[in-house]
C-alpha cells in the first residue's frame, strides 16, 4: 500500500504534464516515420547535410569529438562509457543518451532543458567538457570556413546567408529523425505477428505491466506519454530513496532536472528514458554506474517500485526488454568536404 | 650543379633499394586493386571484419579512440590536424598519415618502421598516447569480451581460437586494402583520356618533372618506386638544411627514421609519402608545420631542390596535384556489435 502511495504521488508530480498529452495505450508500435516540426520539415538535402555536420570532428574546438563520438550510430546511439568524454579528455558529468528514437521525444538530455532535437543541437558545441568551442558563433565560424559545405547548406536552405547555427542545427536534427528503429520483435508482435516474440518475453511483458514499471515506462518509447514538444515527462528518480541500490550506485547525488532549472520541485526529477535498444547502451542510469541489464531491472525495480524482483522475473522482463532492439538501418557513410590549410584547430 | 649533386646524393643513400625495385615510368595510374600478401588474400568476410574493427573505438583503453579517429575515411584518410590527438587528450608528435592507398605502400609510418599494414595495425593500440591499451593481449581481451564479434571472426578466419591479434590485423588490414583512389582525373589522362586534366594541370605536371620531383615523388602513388613490401624508399628531408623554412616550421627537430632504427646513416630521412588526395590533408609534413599546399610546395622545392619557385609555377603544380584526388569509393556504415555490460573502459 504504501508502495502504492508512492508511486502514485510519483505520478502526481507529472499529472498536469500527462493530461495535457495524448494518453496512448500501453502497447503502441513506434511509427515508421518521425514527425517534424513545421519550421523544419524533414527534406532528403537537410539529411544528407546534417549526416555531414554529424560525423564532422570539426565541430569542435580540438578538431576530434563530433556528435557521432558520444552517439554513435554503428552501434546504440551511445558511446558505452558510464559518463563521455570530450576535448582535451574531460569527462562530463552524465551517461549520454541514444540517439536512436530520440526523434520521439518531447524534450531532450536527461533533465529535459531542450524541447526539440534542433535545440539540443545547440548544445554540445559550446559546452566547455563536450566540444570546446568558444561560443556557437565560433562554430557557424568554423563551418563557413570549409567551403565544400556551402553548396549543401544552399541546396538545404537556398541561397544567401543560410550557414547559420539555426540551419546547422536544423540539418542535424532532420537527420536525427531518420534515425529511428520501428520494426523491433516488440513492434511486429504489436502490430500482429504474434511469433514475433519468445513465450519467456511475453511473459516479461506481462510482468513488465502488472508490476508497475508501464506507470512510467509507456507508449511507443517507453518514455512515457506522448507530449507536445517542450513538455518533458518527469519522474523522481529515485522515488524510494532508502533502496539498498541508492548508496550502492551513489544515484542521489545529481540532482537531475533541478541542476537546469533550480527550482525546489525538481529535485531529483528525470526525464523518462526510452527503453528501445538497451542491449546496445549499457551501462544504465543517468550516471552509467549500472553495468548491467538485469541489475538495471533490479535497481529499477527496488528504487521505483520498492519491489525485490525474484529471478525468474528479472530474466523473463529482461528478455523483453531485448524484443525492443533494432533493427537499425543501414546507412551510407557521409563525404566531408576538406579543411582548407589555413584553419586552425587547438 | 651543386643542387643536381645534393639530389643525387639524396638518392644515393636508396640506390640499392631502387635497383631491388621495379623501376616504373614517371606518369603510372594506379592499380584498381590493392595488393595483398600471399598470408592474407583480401576477402569479403575478412573486409566486413575489418571495417567494424578500425570504426570500434572499444580498440582504445577510453572506448573513444579508433582507426578511423586519425585516419578519417570519411575525409582525408587523416584527422586534419597538425599532430593527432589520442587518449586521455594527449597530443602524439607526428602528422598522422592518410590511410587512403596506404595499401600501395612498401613500408608503413612516416619512418616506415612498419613493412606491412598488418603490422602497421599493431602499432596505434598498445601505444600510449594513441589508444593507450596495455598490450597487445589487453587489445585482443577486449575484442574476445565482445561476443558479438565471434560470428565474424569466424566467418572471415574459420572456427577455433581465431580472435587473435595476428587476425584483428589481417582483417584490419583487408579493409583498408579496399581504401583506394585509382580513378582520379590524373589517373584517366594517364589512362588516355586527354581532357581529364586542364591546360595548366598538364602545364604543372610537365613543371612537376622538369624541376626534378619526380626523383623521389614518383610511381603511382608519388612515392617512389615500387618496392617490395618491408623496403621503404627513404630520401633526407631536408636535404638542404640551410632553407629558410627549416627552421621556420622547425623541420629538423624530429629526427625521422633514426628515432626508430637509431642508426646514424639514418638521421633526418623519411619515408617519402604519397601525393594522392592531397587537397584533403592539410596540414602537411611530418609535423603538420606547413599549412596550405602552394607553401607546402614553396618549402620542398626550397629544402630538396634548393629551388624558388614563381608564383606561376607554384599555382600549376598546385593545380596538378590537385588532379591526384579521389573519387572515394562510397562505403556503407559498418554495425558495430553491443558492449557487454560487465566490460570496463577506464
Amino acid at each position: 500500500m504504501k508502495r502504492m502511495l508512492m508511486l502514485a504521488t510519483a505520478c502526481l508530480a507529472t499529472a498536469t504534464v500527462v493530461a495535457a498529452g495524448e494518453q496512448a495505450g500501453p502497447w503502441e508500435a513506434l511509427p515508421t516515420v518521425a514527425p517534424a516540426p513545421a519550421d523544419n520539415p524533414t527534406t532528403p538535402e537537410k539529411v544528407t547535410l546534417g549526416k555531414m555536420l554529424y560525423f564532422d570532428p570539426r565541430m569542435s574546438s580540438t578538431g576530434t569529438v563530433s556528435c557521432f563520438s558520444c552517439h554513435n550510430v554503428m552501434e546504440g546511439g551511445d558511446d558505452h562509457r558510464p559518463t563521455s568524454i570530450g576535448v582535451h579528455g574531460q569527462k562530463g558529468g552524465r551517461n549520454a543518451p541514444t540517439v536512436w528514437n530520440a526523434a520521439f521525444l518531447s524534450a531532450q538530455f536527461w533533465d529535459g532543458r531542450a524541447p526539440t532535437l534542433e535545440e539540443q543541437a545547440k548544445g554540445p558545441p559550446a559546452n566547455p567538457i563536450e566540444m570546446g568551442m568558444k561560443d556557437l558563433s565560433a562554430v557557424v565560424q568554423r563551418i563557413r570556413s570549409i567551403p565544400g559545405y556551402r553548396p549543401y547548406f544552399e541546396a538545404a536552405f537556398g541561397k544567401g546567408d543560410v550557414i547559420t547555427m539555426e540551419n546547422i542545427a536544423r540539418a542535424i536534427a532532420a537527420y536525427e529523425r531518420t534515425l529511428i528503429t520501428p520494426d523491433s520483435p516488440y513492434d511486429r508482435y504489436v502490430k500482429g505477428d504474434k511469433s514475433a516474440l519468445t513465450a519467456q518475453q511475453v511473459r516479461g511483458m506481462k510482468t513488465f505491466e502488472s508490476i508497475g514499471c508501464t506507470a512510467c515506462h509507456q507508449g511507443a518509447l517507453f518514455s512515457g506519454p506522448r507530449l507536445p514538444a517542450g513538455q518533458g515527462f518527469f519522474v523522481k528518480f529515485p522515488t524510494f530513496p532508502d533502496s539498498p541500490y541508492v548508496s550502492k550506485y551513489n544515484l542521489m547525488q545529481d540532482k537531475g532536472r533541478f541542476e537546469a532549472t533550480k527550482a525546489a520541485g525538481d529535485e531529483h526529477m528525470w526525464r523518462v528514458p526510452t527503453l528501445r535498444n538497451l542491449t546496445y547502451t549499457a551501462p544504465y542510469m543517468h550516471n552509467g554506474a549500472v553495468k548491467t541489464l538485469p541489475e538495471a531491472v533490479r535497481v529499477m525495480a527496488s528504487t521505483q517500485l520498492n519491489r525485490s524482483l525474484s529471478d525468474a522475473e528479472v530474466n523473463d522482463i529482461v528478455a523483453f526488454l531485448e524484443s525492443l532492439t533494432g533493427p537499425f538501418p543501414e546507412q551510407s557513410m557521409p563525404r566531408l568536404p576538406p579543411t582548407p590549410g589555413e584553419l586552425l584547430v587547438e
